[in-house]
């Protein structure tokens, strides 16, 4: 057996690690209630600092401690309350979602994911690839409990004379004659979210268009310029566009921190469907309807 | 005016820079030339440390100096010598490709590409982008070269109401009538590789299918496992098939190191085309008639 390690966070990580196998238990949900208790110990010896914005209607702060700084976080989205959080994974247990808003939903997810990018922002340095990946365990698990079936992310191509099986991102099969989920997960996406739509293209190309419905999860594009200490938006919605239109057709894109500029990607013609994440668990029957 | 660099292999990486806007000028070979010959100062002083490999046909080695390793260096392949690469390009320039085959050419621009790279990685802890820049620079110039034309990186779209720039890959036009090259540049691929095919697709969507061939330069697929100090090649040749057959069609995707695995790709119904970067400059004129 490995050392159990002495730094909470790192702890509680490990265990989440060992049990994502199965995303849909509701024994992950206490964990990650753990980690959003370890991850306010730091948080509370450590300094909100306001940050420069020009985007309307939000407010970031940047964490500092020890001479380190986190990534953004909203202020107008982050409400740390790991009492809340434990009520909404009741709800969702119990499929009860009486009381709780889009909104709501949105920011109770975002406060817990964005807490642990921040605090492994403060405590490893360069470390990218770890809230890569509680991100995208929290929205599994999130997702897992509400379509009530676990994912799998390697999917058995027969074509012809072709035989191979095809890494994905997380799909979610709701059985014969439903369709299934195509869910990447990703804390930022940049200039690598055609790959969305590529895998998309894939999937409707391999098993036919219509099959899997497209419904990316993103936490936020936001950036904070070092100099000025100031946030943007890093967004390309005429990119997006013309990917919708010539790649393929993702059904919803849901965001934690919904970008100002993808927004008004739901007013043009034709539309796409940008949302924030709360929204999934209101709406998912009409989806796969 | 910045300070001039006294390191010699920056200071012409840095004259490089100044002179890429025009990068079909043989003033950009003279430059290349002089980065090779710096670049050779280093590596004499440099161990080669030979490395285990399981690859059929290839031996590699990896140079250590002042405690640090570069990546591995195909010695197949690598004959550095600025007398034969200066001889290679006086050829280019002048379009005279007597005496030179496909293998001479890769090997030419293999020795010198790998030389950088190795320079940079004995030299800088952790910069992967410099060498990409370099090497997306080298080719973006062997093309320009070839076909005497320089490549832009932007395309107008004008789509009905919808009039935006689309960022691309190099793109060569050779003007009315005639196809366009998209040519995107990669040190190696890895998993990011469907993008190269999305951007295809999103070419053929916008402009139309057949008016740009898809001719990725790539450099190698080699990864060196630290502990074993054995280099295995990376490769997903069923999924580049699956890409090929459902994203969009590239017409050639040339290597300066061909991976085994993805030159068997040539032998399989339908074929992928795969080659050595030196068969470009032999067979442009079939591509393009």
């Amino acid at each position: 057996m490995p050392p159990v390690p002495r730094d909470p966070v790192e702890r509680v990580y490990r265990e989440i690690q060992r049990n994502v196998r199965d995303l849909s238990a509701p024994a992950l949900g206490e964990a990650f209630s753990d980690l959003y208790d370890a991850c306010g110990d730091v948080l509370t010896r450590a300094t909100a600092v306001p940050l420069a914005t020009q985007i309307p209607n939000k407010q970031y702060v940047s964490f500092e401690l020890d001479g380190r700084r986190s990534r953004a976080v909203n202020t107008v989205l982050f409400e740390r309350s790991v009492q809340d959080w434990r009520a909404f994974l009741d709800g969702i247990y119990a499929n009860d979602y009486s009381g709780l808003t889009s909104e709501v939903i949105t920011r109770r997810v975002y406060s817990l994911a964005i807490s642990f990018c921040a605090v492994i922002d403060l405590t490893r340095r360069g470390d990218q690839k770890t809230p890569g990946t509680f991100f995208e365990w929290l929205i599994g698990h999130l997702f897992a409990v509400r379509l009530a079936t676990n994912p799998t992310k390697r999917l058995p191509v027969l074509n012809l004379d072709l035989t191979t099986t095809l890494p994905t991102d997380f799909i979610f099969d709701l059985g014969e004659g439903r369709p299934k989920f195509h869910l990447p997960v990703k804390t930022s996406t940049r200039e690598r979210v055609i790959q969305v739509w590529a895998h998309q293209r894939v999937l409707d190309g391999v098993y036919g268009t219509g099959r899997f419905l497209g419904t990316p999860v993103i936490l936020t594009e936001t950036k904070t310029d070092q100099q000025s200490r100031s946030v943007v938006e890093i967004c390309l919605p005429e990119q997006w566009r013309i990917y919708q239109m010539h790649i393929a057709q993702l059904r919803r894109v849901y965001y934690l921190d919904v970008p100002a500029a993808y927004a008004r990607l739901n007013d043009v013609f034709p539309p796409l469907h940008v949302a924030p994440f709360g929204q999934f668990f209101l709406e998912v029957d009409d989806l796969v309807a």
